[in-house]
Protein backbone atom coordinates (compact mmCIF):
# COMPACT_ATOMS: atom_id res chain seq x y z
CA UNK A 1 0.00 0.00 0.00
CA UNK A 2 2.74 2.11 0.68
CA UNK A 3 3.90 1.42 -2.59
CA UNK A 4 0.76 2.55 -4.07
CA UNK A 5 0.88 5.88 -2.29
CA UNK A 6 3.99 6.60 -3.52
CA UNK A 7 3.23 6.33 -7.34
CA UNK A 8 -0.07 7.96 -7.04
CA UNK A 9 2.25 10.57 -5.39
CA UNK A 10 4.46 10.53 -8.03
CA UNK A 11 2.21 10.11 -10.33
CA UNK A 12 0.17 13.45 -9.40
CA UNK A 13 3.69 15.10 -9.56
CA UNK A 14 4.16 13.85 -13.28
CA UNK A 15 0.64 15.42 -14.12
CA UNK A 16 1.69 18.74 -12.64
CA UNK A 17 4.75 19.06 -14.05
CA UNK A 18 3.13 18.89 -17.35
CA UNK A 19 0.84 21.30 -16.86
CA UNK A 20 3.75 23.63 -15.88
CA UNK A 21 6.69 25.11 -18.16
CA UNK A 22 9.70 24.59 -16.11
CA UNK A 23 9.61 21.39 -14.05
CA UNK A 24 12.45 23.27 -11.42
CA UNK A 25 9.47 25.52 -10.09
CA UNK A 26 8.03 22.60 -8.79
CA UNK A 27 11.40 21.85 -6.84
CA UNK A 28 11.00 22.91 -3.24
CA UNK A 29 7.69 21.36 -3.25
CA UNK A 30 8.69 17.64 -4.55
CA UNK A 31 8.73 14.91 -1.90
CA UNK A 32 11.57 12.26 -2.22
CA UNK A 33 8.43 9.88 -3.14
CA UNK A 34 7.92 11.97 -6.06
CA UNK A 35 11.48 12.16 -6.55
CA UNK A 36 11.65 8.55 -6.47
CA UNK A 37 8.80 8.41 -8.76
CA UNK A 38 9.99 10.62 -10.90
CA UNK A 39 13.33 8.81 -11.58
CA UNK A 40 11.71 5.52 -12.14
CA UNK A 41 9.17 7.00 -14.82
CA UNK A 42 12.37 8.53 -16.54
CA UNK A 43 14.35 5.45 -16.28
CA UNK A 44 11.55 3.60 -17.72
CA UNK A 45 11.28 6.18 -20.30
CA UNK A 46 14.98 5.91 -21.45
CA UNK A 47 15.28 1.78 -20.85
CA UNK A 48 11.97 0.95 -23.65
CA UNK A 49 13.43 4.06 -25.97
CA UNK A 50 16.37 1.40 -26.18
CA UNK A 51 14.21 -1.49 -26.10
CA UNK A 52 13.17 0.05 -29.30
CA UNK A 53 9.50 0.34 -27.45
CA UNK A 54 9.22 3.92 -27.50
CA UNK A 55 9.78 4.76 -31.53
CA UNK A 56 9.47 8.54 -33.08
CA UNK A 57 9.73 10.34 -30.39
CA UNK A 58 10.26 14.83 -31.20
CA UNK A 59 11.43 15.21 -27.55
CA UNK A 60 12.51 14.32 -24.44
CA UNK A 61 9.63 14.36 -22.56
CA UNK A 62 9.53 17.77 -20.26
CA UNK A 63 10.31 16.32 -16.68
CA UNK A 64 12.87 14.12 -17.94
CA UNK A 65 15.02 16.34 -19.42
CA UNK A 66 17.39 16.71 -16.21
CA UNK A 67 17.74 12.94 -15.94
CA UNK A 68 18.54 12.54 -19.90
CA UNK A 69 21.59 15.72 -19.22
CA UNK A 70 22.83 14.04 -16.44
CA UNK A 71 23.16 10.66 -18.00
CA UNK A 72 24.41 11.90 -21.05
CA UNK A 73 27.25 13.88 -18.76
CA UNK A 74 27.77 10.88 -16.61
CA UNK A 75 30.41 8.00 -16.31
CA UNK A 76 26.97 5.51 -16.59
CA UNK A 77 26.54 7.16 -20.59
CA UNK A 78 31.31 6.83 -20.76
CA UNK A 79 30.95 3.22 -19.33
CA UNK A 80 27.90 2.12 -21.94
CA UNK A 81 29.54 2.97 -25.03
CA UNK A 82 32.72 1.36 -23.74
CA UNK A 83 31.00 -2.07 -22.86
CA UNK A 84 29.60 -1.88 -26.19
CA UNK A 85 32.56 -1.21 -28.11
CA UNK A 86 34.04 -4.10 -26.19
CA UNK A 87 31.45 -6.38 -27.30
CA UNK A 88 31.96 -5.42 -30.54
CA UNK A 89 35.93 -6.78 -30.11
CA UNK A 90 35.02 -8.99 -28.72
CA UNK A 91 33.41 -10.39 -31.88
CA UNK A 92 36.58 -9.65 -33.56
CA UNK A 93 38.92 -11.19 -31.59
CA UNK A 94 36.50 -14.31 -31.63
CA UNK A 95 37.17 -14.39 -35.06
CA UNK A 96 33.57 -12.89 -36.45
CA UNK A 97 34.77 -12.21 -40.16
CA UNK A 98 37.01 -14.48 -41.97
CA UNK A 99 38.52 -11.88 -44.43
CA UNK A 100 38.91 -12.95 -47.90
CA UNK A 101 41.68 -9.87 -48.57
CA UNK A 102 40.00 -9.01 -52.11
CA UNK A 103 38.89 -5.48 -50.52
CA UNK A 104 35.27 -6.33 -50.34
CA UNK A 105 34.94 -6.80 -46.63
CA UNK A 106 32.92 -3.57 -44.67
CA UNK A 107 32.18 -2.16 -42.05
CA UNK A 108 29.76 0.24 -41.54
CA UNK A 109 29.59 3.52 -38.75
CA UNK A 110 26.78 6.24 -38.08
CA UNK A 111 28.39 9.82 -37.19
CA UNK A 112 26.85 11.44 -34.72
CA UNK A 113 26.58 9.74 -31.46
CA UNK A 114 28.89 7.16 -32.71
CA UNK A 115 32.19 8.46 -34.35
CA UNK A 116 31.60 12.21 -32.89
CA UNK A 117 29.75 13.59 -29.92
CA UNK A 118 26.82 16.29 -30.55
CA UNK A 119 26.05 16.55 -27.17
CA UNK A 120 27.51 19.47 -26.64
CA UNK A 121 24.85 21.17 -29.35
CA UNK A 122 22.14 19.44 -26.97
CA UNK A 123 23.83 20.70 -23.81
CA UNK A 124 22.84 24.01 -25.01
CA UNK A 125 19.58 23.15 -26.40
CA UNK A 126 17.90 21.75 -23.33
CA UNK A 127 18.97 18.02 -23.67
CA UNK A 128 16.51 17.14 -26.01
CA UNK A 129 13.27 18.64 -24.42
CA UNK A 130 13.31 21.26 -27.39
CA UNK A 131 12.13 20.52 -30.78
CA UNK A 132 14.96 20.25 -33.06
CA UNK A 133 15.86 23.12 -35.18
CA UNK A 134 18.18 21.88 -37.84
CA UNK A 135 19.46 24.85 -38.90
CA UNK A 136 20.87 25.92 -35.82
CA UNK A 137 21.85 22.07 -35.58
CA UNK A 138 23.65 22.35 -38.69
CA UNK A 139 25.37 25.77 -37.83
CA UNK A 140 26.37 24.30 -35.41
CA UNK A 141 28.00 20.95 -37.28
CA UNK A 142 29.90 23.45 -39.62
CA UNK A 143 31.68 24.45 -36.44
CA UNK A 144 33.27 20.77 -36.72
CA UNK A 145 33.79 21.17 -32.98
CA UNK A 146 32.11 17.73 -32.28
CA UNK A 147 34.60 15.62 -29.87
CA UNK A 148 35.47 12.04 -30.99
CA UNK A 149 33.54 9.47 -28.81
CA UNK A 150 37.05 8.12 -27.50
CA UNK A 151 36.17 3.94 -27.50
CA UNK A 152 34.99 4.52 -31.13
CA UNK A 153 38.16 5.98 -32.33
CA UNK A 154 40.26 2.90 -31.05
CA UNK A 155 38.09 0.51 -32.24
CA UNK A 156 37.46 2.27 -35.54
CA UNK A 157 41.43 2.54 -36.01
CA UNK A 158 41.46 -1.19 -34.44
CA UNK A 159 38.77 -2.02 -37.80
CA UNK A 160 41.18 -0.18 -39.94
CA UNK A 161 44.35 -2.09 -39.36
CA UNK A 162 42.38 -5.65 -39.78
CA UNK A 163 41.51 -4.88 -43.40
CA UNK A 164 38.20 -3.87 -43.24
CA UNK A 165 36.83 -0.91 -45.61
CA UNK A 166 35.24 1.67 -43.54
CA UNK A 167 31.81 2.92 -44.81
CA UNK A 168 30.38 5.89 -42.57
CA UNK A 169 26.52 6.51 -43.75
CA UNK A 170 24.99 9.49 -42.01
CA UNK A 171 21.88 11.01 -41.81
CA UNK A 172 23.53 14.53 -42.25
CA UNK A 173 22.86 16.02 -45.35
CA UNK A 174 25.15 16.04 -48.73
CA UNK A 175 25.99 20.30 -48.30
CA UNK A 176 27.82 19.03 -44.90
CA UNK A 177 30.34 17.10 -46.61
CA UNK A 178 33.29 19.25 -46.16
CA UNK A 179 32.44 20.60 -42.69
CA UNK A 180 31.90 16.86 -41.69
CA UNK A 181 34.92 15.08 -43.66
CA UNK A 182 37.02 18.11 -41.47
CA UNK A 183 35.86 17.57 -37.72
CA UNK A 184 36.12 13.52 -38.47
CA UNK A 185 39.91 14.36 -39.32
CA UNK A 186 40.90 17.05 -36.82
CA UNK A 187 39.40 14.22 -34.02
CA UNK A 188 41.58 11.63 -35.52
CA UNK A 189 39.91 9.86 -37.68
CA UNK A 190 41.10 8.78 -41.40
CA UNK A 191 41.45 6.01 -43.74
CA UNK A 192 37.52 5.66 -44.56
CA UNK A 193 36.50 4.17 -47.58
CA UNK A 194 33.40 6.29 -48.62
CA UNK A 195 31.46 8.74 -46.83
CA UNK A 196 27.60 8.55 -47.46
CA UNK A 197 25.76 11.58 -46.75
CA UNK A 198 22.11 12.29 -47.60
CA UNK A 199 21.37 13.53 -51.33
CA UNK A 200 18.36 15.76 -51.97
CA UNK A 201 16.41 12.82 -53.48
CA UNK A 202 17.46 10.68 -50.23
CA UNK A 203 15.60 13.87 -47.53
CA UNK A 204 11.86 12.68 -49.02
CA UNK A 205 12.48 9.42 -47.80
CA UNK A 206 12.51 7.97 -44.04
CA UNK A 207 16.36 7.58 -42.57
CA UNK A 208 15.70 3.91 -42.23
CA UNK A 209 15.10 3.22 -46.01
CA UNK A 210 17.93 5.50 -47.30
CA UNK A 211 20.52 3.41 -44.81
CA UNK A 212 19.22 0.23 -46.00
CA UNK A 213 19.19 1.71 -49.59
CA UNK A 214 23.11 2.79 -49.11
CA UNK A 215 23.68 -0.83 -47.72
CA UNK A 216 21.75 -2.59 -50.67
CA UNK A 217 24.38 -0.47 -52.74
CA UNK A 218 27.47 -1.34 -50.91
CA UNK A 219 26.16 -5.15 -51.46
CA UNK A 220 25.63 -4.81 -55.12
CA UNK A 221 29.35 -3.39 -55.22
CA UNK A 222 29.99 -6.73 -54.01
CA UNK A 223 30.56 -5.88 -50.39
CA UNK A 224 30.08 -8.22 -47.49
CA UNK A 225 28.83 -6.14 -44.49
CA UNK A 226 30.01 -7.87 -41.30
CA UNK A 227 29.04 -5.54 -38.87
CA UNK A 228 27.34 -1.84 -38.07
CA UNK A 229 28.25 0.63 -35.26
CA UNK A 230 25.86 2.87 -34.73
CA UNK A 231 23.27 4.94 -32.31
CA UNK A 232 19.81 4.62 -33.56
CA UNK A 233 17.91 1.28 -34.79
CA UNK A 234 17.26 3.08 -37.76
CA UNK A 235 20.72 2.20 -38.57
CA UNK A 236 20.36 -1.50 -38.80
CA UNK A 237 16.60 -2.32 -39.87
CA UNK A 238 15.35 -3.32 -43.65
CA UNK A 239 17.53 -5.34 -45.76
CA UNK A 240 20.19 -6.24 -45.86
CA UNK A 241 21.69 -5.86 -42.21
CA UNK A 242 24.87 -6.97 -41.25
CA UNK A 243 25.87 -10.08 -39.08
CA UNK A 244 26.29 -8.27 -36.46
CA UNK A 245 24.87 -5.01 -35.22
CA UNK A 246 26.53 -3.09 -32.03
CA UNK A 247 23.57 0.21 -31.06
CA UNK A 248 25.33 2.85 -28.61
CA UNK A 249 22.74 4.58 -26.77
CA UNK A 250 21.31 7.41 -27.33
CA UNK A 251 18.45 8.45 -25.13
CA UNK A 252 18.77 12.33 -26.56
CA UNK A 253 16.57 11.98 -29.92
CA UNK A 254 15.34 9.42 -32.32
CA UNK A 255 15.45 9.23 -35.87
CA UNK A 256 13.34 7.17 -38.04
CA UNK B 1 41.76 11.83 -12.11
CA UNK B 2 39.53 11.15 -8.94
CA UNK B 3 37.11 9.41 -11.54
CA UNK B 4 40.07 7.57 -13.15
CA UNK B 5 40.95 6.33 -9.87
CA UNK B 6 37.89 5.07 -8.90
CA UNK B 7 37.64 3.08 -11.93
CA UNK B 8 41.08 1.94 -11.21
CA UNK B 9 39.98 0.85 -7.95
CA UNK B 10 36.61 -0.45 -9.43
CA UNK B 11 38.30 -2.50 -11.76
CA UNK B 12 40.60 -4.15 -9.25
CA UNK B 13 37.49 -4.95 -7.27
CA UNK B 14 35.94 -6.68 -10.23
CA UNK B 15 39.19 -8.68 -10.34
CA UNK B 16 39.31 -9.62 -6.69
CA UNK B 17 35.76 -10.27 -7.33
CA UNK B 18 36.21 -12.54 -10.02
CA UNK B 19 38.91 -14.84 -8.25
CA UNK B 20 36.85 -15.00 -5.04
CA UNK B 21 33.55 -17.44 -5.02
CA UNK B 22 31.46 -15.39 -3.55
CA UNK B 23 31.74 -11.58 -3.54
CA UNK B 24 29.93 -10.94 -0.41
CA UNK B 25 32.92 -12.41 1.53
CA UNK B 26 34.42 -8.75 0.45
CA UNK B 27 32.05 -6.38 1.11
CA UNK B 28 33.44 -5.27 4.35
CA UNK B 29 36.19 -4.33 1.88
CA UNK B 30 34.42 -2.71 -0.48
CA UNK B 31 34.77 1.40 -0.89
CA UNK B 32 32.20 3.22 -1.70
CA UNK B 33 34.08 4.43 -5.12
CA UNK B 34 34.16 0.71 -5.55
CA UNK B 35 30.27 0.06 -4.60
CA UNK B 36 30.03 3.40 -7.44
CA UNK B 37 32.33 1.34 -10.21
CA UNK B 38 30.66 -1.92 -9.94
CA UNK B 39 27.14 -0.08 -10.17
CA UNK B 40 28.39 1.49 -13.57
CA UNK B 41 30.12 -2.02 -14.26
CA UNK B 42 27.04 -3.80 -13.49
CA UNK B 43 24.54 -1.47 -15.19
CA UNK B 44 26.23 -1.08 -18.43
CA UNK B 45 26.20 -4.48 -18.31
CA UNK B 46 22.60 -4.90 -18.18
CA UNK B 47 21.84 -1.88 -20.63
CA UNK B 48 23.87 -3.89 -23.18
CA UNK B 49 22.12 -6.77 -22.75
CA UNK B 50 18.74 -4.84 -23.14
CA UNK B 51 20.61 -3.03 -26.28
CA UNK B 52 21.51 -6.82 -27.23
CA UNK B 53 24.94 -6.25 -27.92
CA UNK B 54 25.48 -8.76 -25.34
CA UNK B 55 24.56 -12.34 -26.48
CA UNK B 56 24.36 -15.56 -25.72
CA UNK B 57 25.21 -15.25 -22.03
CA UNK B 58 24.89 -18.48 -20.02
CA UNK B 59 25.38 -16.42 -16.88
CA UNK B 60 24.68 -13.19 -15.16
CA UNK B 61 28.52 -12.55 -14.05
CA UNK B 62 29.42 -13.03 -10.73
CA UNK B 63 29.49 -9.70 -9.47
CA UNK B 64 26.08 -8.69 -11.14
CA UNK B 65 24.22 -10.82 -9.27
CA UNK B 66 23.47 -8.84 -6.37
CA UNK B 67 22.39 -5.67 -8.61
CA UNK B 68 20.45 -7.82 -11.19
CA UNK B 69 18.11 -9.31 -8.45
CA UNK B 70 17.83 -6.08 -6.61
CA UNK B 71 16.55 -4.93 -10.19
CA UNK B 72 14.38 -7.57 -10.81
CA UNK B 73 12.19 -7.40 -7.76
CA UNK B 74 12.40 -3.60 -8.02
CA UNK B 75 9.67 -1.06 -8.70
CA UNK B 76 11.66 -0.03 -11.63
CA UNK B 77 11.56 -3.05 -13.35
CA UNK B 78 7.91 -3.52 -13.04
CA UNK B 79 7.71 0.21 -14.26
CA UNK B 80 9.58 -0.94 -17.00
CA UNK B 81 7.40 -3.66 -17.84
CA UNK B 82 4.21 -1.04 -17.74
CA UNK B 83 5.91 1.66 -19.77
CA UNK B 84 6.84 -1.66 -22.44
CA UNK B 85 2.67 -2.40 -22.40
CA UNK B 86 1.97 1.16 -22.12
CA UNK B 87 3.69 1.53 -25.61
CA UNK B 88 2.07 -1.30 -27.18
CA UNK B 89 -1.34 0.10 -25.99
CA UNK B 90 -0.53 3.18 -28.13
CA UNK B 91 0.03 1.33 -30.90
CA UNK B 92 -3.29 -0.49 -30.76
CA UNK B 93 -4.89 3.06 -29.97
CA UNK B 94 -3.10 4.95 -32.68
CA UNK B 95 -5.03 2.06 -34.98
CA UNK B 96 -2.11 0.17 -35.76
CA UNK B 97 -3.81 -2.84 -36.96
CA UNK B 98 -7.21 -2.49 -39.48
CA UNK B 99 -8.21 -5.99 -38.68
CA UNK B 100 -10.19 -7.64 -41.73
CA UNK B 101 -12.90 -9.66 -39.73
CA UNK B 102 -11.79 -12.96 -41.05
CA UNK B 103 -10.10 -14.53 -38.06
CA UNK B 104 -6.91 -14.21 -39.65
CA UNK B 105 -5.39 -11.10 -37.44
CA UNK B 106 -3.04 -12.76 -35.19
CA UNK B 107 -0.75 -11.32 -31.73
CA UNK B 108 2.13 -13.79 -30.56
CA UNK B 109 2.89 -13.21 -26.87
CA UNK B 110 6.12 -14.92 -25.08
CA UNK B 111 5.33 -17.39 -22.07
CA UNK B 112 7.99 -17.01 -19.53
CA UNK B 113 8.69 -13.28 -17.77
CA UNK B 114 6.14 -11.93 -20.58
CA UNK B 115 2.25 -13.71 -19.64
CA UNK B 116 3.69 -15.09 -16.24
CA UNK B 117 7.35 -14.56 -14.48
CA UNK B 118 9.62 -17.14 -13.72
CA UNK B 119 11.71 -15.18 -11.13
CA UNK B 120 10.55 -16.61 -8.43
CA UNK B 121 12.41 -19.65 -9.72
CA UNK B 122 15.56 -17.09 -10.30
CA UNK B 123 15.78 -15.92 -6.95
CA UNK B 124 15.90 -19.15 -5.19
CA UNK B 125 19.08 -19.45 -7.85
CA UNK B 126 21.09 -16.92 -7.44
CA UNK B 127 19.65 -14.54 -9.89
CA UNK B 128 20.87 -15.79 -12.91
CA UNK B 129 24.31 -16.18 -11.13
CA UNK B 130 24.58 -20.35 -11.64
CA UNK B 131 24.32 -22.18 -14.70
CA UNK B 132 20.66 -23.16 -15.48
CA UNK B 133 19.14 -26.60 -14.89
CA UNK B 134 17.21 -27.62 -16.94
CA UNK B 135 15.56 -30.60 -15.04
CA UNK B 136 15.05 -28.52 -11.81
CA UNK B 137 13.80 -25.21 -13.91
CA UNK B 138 10.70 -27.76 -15.40
CA UNK B 139 9.95 -29.03 -12.27
CA UNK B 140 9.40 -25.52 -10.85
CA UNK B 141 7.50 -25.28 -14.05
CA UNK B 142 5.45 -27.85 -13.26
CA UNK B 143 4.44 -27.38 -9.90
CA UNK B 144 2.23 -24.26 -12.10
CA UNK B 145 3.57 -21.20 -9.18
CA UNK B 146 4.54 -18.88 -11.94
CA UNK B 147 2.32 -15.74 -11.14
CA UNK B 148 0.97 -13.31 -13.62
CA UNK B 149 2.68 -10.42 -15.19
CA UNK B 150 0.00 -8.20 -14.49
CA UNK B 151 0.01 -5.32 -16.64
CA UNK B 152 0.51 -8.45 -20.08
CA UNK B 153 -2.48 -10.07 -18.17
CA UNK B 154 -4.15 -6.93 -18.54
CA UNK B 155 -3.05 -6.45 -22.37
CA UNK B 156 -3.69 -9.82 -23.31
CA UNK B 157 -7.83 -9.52 -22.05
CA UNK B 158 -7.43 -6.08 -24.23
CA UNK B 159 -5.98 -7.43 -27.65
CA UNK B 160 -8.48 -10.58 -27.26
CA UNK B 161 -12.34 -8.25 -27.03
CA UNK B 162 -10.46 -6.47 -30.13
CA UNK B 163 -10.53 -9.62 -31.88
CA UNK B 164 -7.22 -10.60 -32.48
CA UNK B 165 -6.31 -14.23 -32.45
CA UNK B 166 -3.86 -15.22 -29.91
CA UNK B 167 -0.75 -17.48 -30.23
CA UNK B 168 1.68 -18.30 -27.32
CA UNK B 169 5.02 -19.40 -28.98
CA UNK B 170 7.11 -20.53 -26.09
CA UNK B 171 10.48 -22.35 -25.69
CA UNK B 172 9.07 -25.01 -23.27
CA UNK B 173 9.13 -28.20 -24.46
CA UNK B 174 5.52 -29.85 -25.76
CA UNK B 175 5.77 -32.13 -22.24
CA UNK B 176 4.97 -29.17 -19.99
CA UNK B 177 1.83 -28.72 -22.47
CA UNK B 178 -0.55 -29.28 -19.41
CA UNK B 179 1.28 -27.59 -16.89
CA UNK B 180 1.81 -24.28 -18.81
CA UNK B 181 -2.15 -24.11 -19.75
CA UNK B 182 -2.70 -25.37 -15.90
CA UNK B 183 -0.99 -22.34 -14.69
CA UNK B 184 -1.85 -19.70 -17.43
CA UNK B 185 -5.67 -20.43 -16.57
CA UNK B 186 -4.76 -20.27 -13.07
CA UNK B 187 -3.48 -16.61 -12.83
CA UNK B 188 -6.28 -15.59 -15.29
CA UNK B 189 -5.16 -16.31 -18.93
CA UNK B 190 -7.92 -17.66 -21.27
CA UNK B 191 -9.24 -17.25 -24.62
CA UNK B 192 -5.96 -18.01 -26.82
CA UNK B 193 -6.13 -19.56 -30.34
CA UNK B 194 -2.68 -22.10 -30.07
CA UNK B 195 -0.02 -22.60 -27.23
CA UNK B 196 2.93 -23.46 -29.29
CA UNK B 197 5.37 -25.75 -27.67
CA UNK B 198 8.72 -27.05 -28.70
CA UNK B 199 8.63 -30.49 -29.65
CA UNK B 200 11.86 -32.64 -29.76
CA UNK B 201 12.75 -32.18 -33.26
CA UNK B 202 12.40 -28.17 -32.42
CA UNK B 203 14.90 -28.96 -29.82
CA UNK B 204 17.66 -29.85 -31.93
CA UNK B 205 17.32 -25.84 -33.68
CA UNK B 206 18.20 -22.62 -32.07
CA UNK B 207 14.86 -21.14 -30.24
CA UNK B 208 15.28 -18.07 -32.40
CA UNK B 209 14.91 -20.40 -35.90
CA UNK B 210 12.14 -22.31 -33.86
CA UNK B 211 9.91 -19.31 -33.71
CA UNK B 212 10.35 -18.20 -36.63
CA UNK B 213 9.45 -21.21 -38.73
CA UNK B 214 6.53 -20.90 -36.48
CA UNK B 215 5.66 -17.76 -37.48
CA UNK B 216 6.28 -18.62 -41.31
CA UNK B 217 3.59 -21.37 -40.24
CA UNK B 218 1.19 -19.03 -39.37
CA UNK B 219 1.51 -17.12 -42.45
CA UNK B 220 1.51 -19.84 -44.28
CA UNK B 221 -2.09 -20.30 -42.80
CA UNK B 222 -2.90 -17.00 -43.60
CA UNK B 223 -2.44 -15.24 -40.58
CA UNK B 224 -1.28 -11.25 -40.21
CA UNK B 225 1.01 -10.79 -37.58
CA UNK B 226 0.52 -7.73 -35.86
CA UNK B 227 2.22 -7.75 -33.00
CA UNK B 228 4.94 -9.94 -30.56
CA UNK B 229 5.05 -8.55 -27.02
CA UNK B 230 8.43 -10.75 -25.82
CA UNK B 231 11.35 -10.60 -22.90
CA UNK B 232 14.20 -12.19 -25.70
CA UNK B 233 15.38 -10.89 -28.60
CA UNK B 234 15.17 -14.33 -30.20
CA UNK B 235 11.37 -13.98 -30.42
CA UNK B 236 11.29 -11.22 -33.02
CA UNK B 237 14.46 -12.54 -34.88
CA UNK B 238 14.29 -13.60 -37.86
CA UNK B 239 11.34 -13.68 -41.05
CA UNK B 240 8.92 -13.13 -40.88
CA UNK B 241 8.68 -11.00 -37.84
CA UNK B 242 5.27 -8.72 -37.15
CA UNK B 243 4.66 -5.22 -37.77
CA UNK B 244 5.16 -4.03 -34.32
CA UNK B 245 7.32 -6.07 -31.44
CA UNK B 246 7.42 -4.98 -27.86
CA UNK B 247 10.10 -6.07 -25.93
CA UNK B 248 10.36 -6.55 -22.41
CA UNK B 249 13.24 -6.32 -20.44
CA UNK B 250 15.09 -9.49 -18.94
CA UNK B 251 18.64 -9.52 -17.81
CA UNK B 252 18.15 -12.78 -16.10
CA UNK B 253 18.99 -15.17 -18.73
CA UNK B 254 19.49 -15.47 -22.62
CA UNK B 255 17.72 -17.39 -25.11
CA UNK B 256 19.40 -17.58 -28.11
Amino acid sequence: MGKNLGFLLAFTGLLISSAVADWNILRPWKSSLVQEGLKNYCESWRINVELNNIKGFDVVPQECVEFVGKYMTSSQYKADIERAIEESVLYLSKGCCSLKGDDKDAWIFDIDDTLVSIVPYYKKHHFGGEKLNVTSLEEWMRKNRAPALRETLRFFNDIRGRGFKIFLISSRRECLRSSTADNLIKVGYHGWTRLILRKEADELMEVQKYKAKARQGLVKEGYRIWGIVGDQWSSFEGTPSAKRTFKLPNPLYYVS
